[in-house]
């Protein structure tokens, strides 16, 4: 089934947790870049207030380029597209916007994602990460679809200790104060094959 | 009737099957080019997914340029037309992603589309092809329209497995994970007559 | 009464055959350029399927100048402005879609259209005429109108078979499959007085 | 009151003639140039046909700047506000043609408007003017504001017929069938004081 | 309380009269000038005929710049603001166009505003000033605000006559027809302090 | 908890107050500057008068950067994104009028805020304070908060009048008249650490 953790191969793939109506998945955030004039396209049925966590996380890159080694004309000179299949599916809220921070920066940095690695919170624009909700079924999700790892905001630890073990083994969770952490955590040094010269 | 498998004589001319409340439909992405800036008009009554479906196109195409032999300032000197007829007849839903990125690349080759070809399924952005629904009618529609070869999903095997044999006579599946194999199946190396110089 | 074919000594106006509530209607579709940067306006209440037809119409001559002898830089050096009279009638649906590529190309070339002429049918961007409804209806306007000649989709040539000829008389039909012959059909060779040097 | 004629002393103010539910009214449309690049700025609670009514008479000027001794110039270099006081009152339809293209001849041209006329009627494209509704009720408004001569399109002429004598007298009624008549009753050669140079 | 006459040492702030289903009020209208390129933003909660109301008084000043001794360029080299508290409620009409053109008046020539002035009426574009509603409660609300001197259209003499003397006592009215009446009687010579060189 | 204060590290974030259904709530207002063209973006799932309230204080900036020292050119040289978290909860009214202007202040100064400050009011474009709602519950939610600071206009003193003086033990309330008393009294001299060059 496409509800499983996929490769990490590609730069701007992220896997994000996601809570609707019947139950917890599994979703990618994409990102891709073309030569242009830093034009943003938001795509996949999204709705505004997921239109905004593409905007922060697109911002708080642009206003943190020193510590991701950007350069601030790349954001002028590539245009940006980012995308959350499936495109039947209407999506919205905040809890996306870790996910798609992490893939704006693999995207711009050309760096690997780390492997088996999901993620869900809400960030703000200097760089928090707040609590989201659908734990419980996010987790669940997560570990059918063959995920290790998983970023949350230290406000959601509390929901964590709430679960069940048996349902958290094998599943090891960062928990994070700042967008910086999530960085950090999710990005590997190492590039994709045949990155971008950006 | 005009529900016929045509010709492949005109670049960026795709056959793609639909879905609807009386059954399944062959439909057709059309793309034209013209010289200009790089404008992206879309008619035929499209809804939003529909629409997101064509930027989806646009957008691989011009991140893969590489891969088709493609220049990537042919984006900014050609406007893209793509329409879908029947204008009365309202589209939405993500399944044209195929056709659509067939189309484009066919236009922008100048290559002809295989005959008799014909295929449904959704695309992301990262060139993964998603499977969709209602491939019953839709295969039952693309053989009353003269097609012999059907491009799918490999998610949608399992939907033609379920199908009588009857059904399937005289048709030839060709199971897809990426955008990439799609382009390979579908567009012949031998140009249209009288190609654009692109 | 204005429901009367007219004359045909401007160029860029052409009679187009609708369908209403309360039967058949000819119409006119009128086109006007004026030196500019290529911008389009169109007006006379229309809905957004009638409006793409326009934009089918003008792409499909952009991107088929050699047929008609057009310069590609006109597109970008004039100002085109169409319009559907009267401006209190809500207008809709693709079947003015030969009429307004028609106006459009007797606009781009200051060529005269054919006297008592009407015709009504879908265009797709390759070029295609589709068939529309109402055709009956249309036809009894059509010859209270003084038209004599009309075009329509090959596909509509059933519909014309089921009419009783009494009604057809002084009528000629026109099938057609492209647009190519509608303009064959519809353009004559001479220019309207003092033609706009284009 | 302010439903009375008032004067011509001003280039671009014109007096047209409305139908409301309680009875006909006198309007003014009121044109102003400004310098810049051809920006224009409806006003006055304007619906959507109204609106391209103004489009429509600002197109056939551009179109018909040799008729006018207008140059093609001036469109490009003055923004044109048109307004129809009275803002709380919502107003649409076409029937504001003939008085919007005069407002905006006079306008161009700086000539004063003959004094006590009124008008109503629609426009097309190429100039022509079609008829309109409520014809006696705009007739005894005008009347009582003083108008003594009515530009109408000639097929509103059997309007006028079935008007008892009684409510005519007084008034000269001038049948056009195109806005070029309109234009040459409507203008006088005299130009405003202090005229614009434009 | 915050209804109240404030003072006059600010240019571009002027107090109108408005009408609502609790009564009378003042309000202010405030206009600021800052280096730009002529952005016009427009804010307090504006339904779209006081925004129009706005444009009017822009255009206006833009066509007479003569008559107040305004350079034409100044309106392509400043942004105009202009903003009527309170945000919280909702505020439409054409009342407050002389008030909006007076604001519009005074921050462009950065002269004073009379003390204890206010004034209610609709503009039109070729300047005149048209009567409005609500004038027994505009006035009982202006005095219980502390002022003393009130411009209306000529046509709103009439409502002043019916209202009982003992209500008028301490205001001074001011009749006007035209637009330029009301800026003479408005405008001070004296500049505000620290005036920007416009 | 989140609605917490939290510190004064960052420029651009300012501690507000607002008023719902359940009672009172901190909120943090966020504004980030990049290198740019002047670009003003607003999420947060803000409403059209919460919106409004930015631009005020964007434009109150503009016309006043002599009293804080700013450059003009400044405004066009950096983008500037004003974030009011959290994303699934919509906000408007113009209540965040002084926490905007303080927040947009801190940031192109790049001084940092007072600790344990919290504002409440509405802001004009001339620099007034006006009042607001919801004070009791805004004022319960600062305490809880760990808020020590309050600023408020003047005409709320009322408010804080009747509230039981217990409620007010440990906070100190700041009544101001004028924007410029907002940010004397919110904005330290010393800079944040590693400012922004603005
Ligand atoms: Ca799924
Ligand atoms: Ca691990
Ligand atoms: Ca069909
Ligand atoms: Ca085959
Ligand atoms: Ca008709
Ligand atoms: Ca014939
Ligand atoms: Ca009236
Ligand atoms: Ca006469
Ligand atoms: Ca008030
Ligand atoms: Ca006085
Ligand atoms: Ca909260
Ligand atoms: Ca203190």
């Amino acid at each position: 089934s496409k509800d499983k953790w996929q490769d990490n191969s590609t730069a701007g793939v992220v896997t994000g947790l996601a809570w609707t109506a019947v139950g917890g998945e599994i979703l990618f955030v994409e990102t891709s870049l073309s030569k242009g004039k830093g034009k943003l396209t938001l795509t996949g049925n999204l709705g505004d207030v997921m239109k905004e966590s593409a905007l922060l996380a697109l911002e708080y890159l642009r206003a943190n380029t020193d510590k991701l080694g950007l350069k601030t004309e790349s954001f002028d000179e590539w245009n940006v597209h980012v995308h959350v299949p499936e495109g039947a599916i209407p999506k919205d809220g905040p809890s996306a916007g870790v996910t798609m921070v992490t893939s704006l920066a693999s995207a711009f940095t050309q760096r690997k994602v780390r492997a088996r690695l999901a993620m869900t919170g809400e960030i703000t624009l200097r760089g928090k990460v707040l609590p989201v909700g659908g734990i419980k079924e996010k987790i669940l999700a997560a570990k059918r679809a063959g995920i290790t790892d998983i970023i949350l905001s230290h406000e959601n630890q509390k929901d964590i200790e709430e679960i069940n073990d048996i349902y958290l083994e094998g599943l090891e969770f960062h928990f994070v104060k700042e967008v910086e952490e999530v960085l950090k955590l999710a990005l590997l040094d190492e590039k994709v094959k045949k990155p971008l010269a950006i």
